[in-house]
């Protein structure tokens, strides 16, 4: 791997592992709150973290807006979300030292697959802040150290 | 610029230019407050995010826990928050574009100078995404596309 895939591959794999640490926090009772009013309950974040690494790399390869309404409608029980993030990290792995071509988005943005990846990554990061603020607004305790 | 060069410019730009459309939009009367109990203040999160580009890279090549306490008690009034975003993103291009040595962190860390721009382009997502969540908490209507 060249110097660029090993940084992505070691700080996405810090943004997975922790997000699966804080996923295994989570309360039954607590699946369906919403700390932030009007925005995703836990669990909807919760699932979006699970997915999200795949699904920006199938937009990245040209999925339609149809094919990714049918993707995000799969669902993701509570006792699934940790290996559905493995899944979707092994498929962004895949693709980060195998390589592949782009599309332009079904809504108009275009970017190469590195800046692909880089989004991916910063977008799982986005999300795991979102669900770390939800768990310290409902009174967690948490022992996760989020950076090295 | 390479590949991920282009890419880091590209995304960490998009962060730079969001977090500082959010920062634009923060009324005096929040800066002191902590929308999530015990943590930072909305302005103690704007400083950070002001500075953290600069802060890591800085750690990055070497500076000890002393030089980081003296840069980071350098006072950032509300009024020059965006100025002080803007010098740090200068600073990280300068370091994107040109490269530089890595040494450990004061608390043990290794990694490449790839490895330390990614790190500090998740960060910059962290947080932006807590003052995000801060915002929201406050009640603010915002019209801010986090992603492009």
């Amino acid at each position: 791997m060249t110097d660029w895939q090993q940084a992505l591959d070691r700080h996405v794999g810090v943004g997975v592992r922790t997000t699966q640490a804080l996923i295994q926090l989570i309360q039954p009772e607590d699946w369906n709150k919403r700390p932030i009013p009007g925005k995703r309950s836990v669990y909807e974040v919760a699932v979006h973290l699970t997915v999200l690494l795949e699904a920006d790399l199938r937009i990245a390869t040209g999925a339609t807006a149809e094919e990714m309404a049918q993707f995000y409608a799969v669902p993701v029980p509570p006792g699934q979300l940790i290996d559905r993030l493995d899944q979707s990290w092994r498929y962004y792995q895949d693709r980060l030292t195998t390589g592949f071509s782009t599309e332009t988005t079904y809504w108009g943005v275009a970017d190469g697959s590195t800046g692909w990846l880089m989004e991916a990554a910063v977008h799982l990061y986005h999300h795991r802040s979102q669900l770390f603020d939800y768990l310290n607004l409902l009174g967690y305790e948490m022992d996760v150290i989020l950076f090295e």
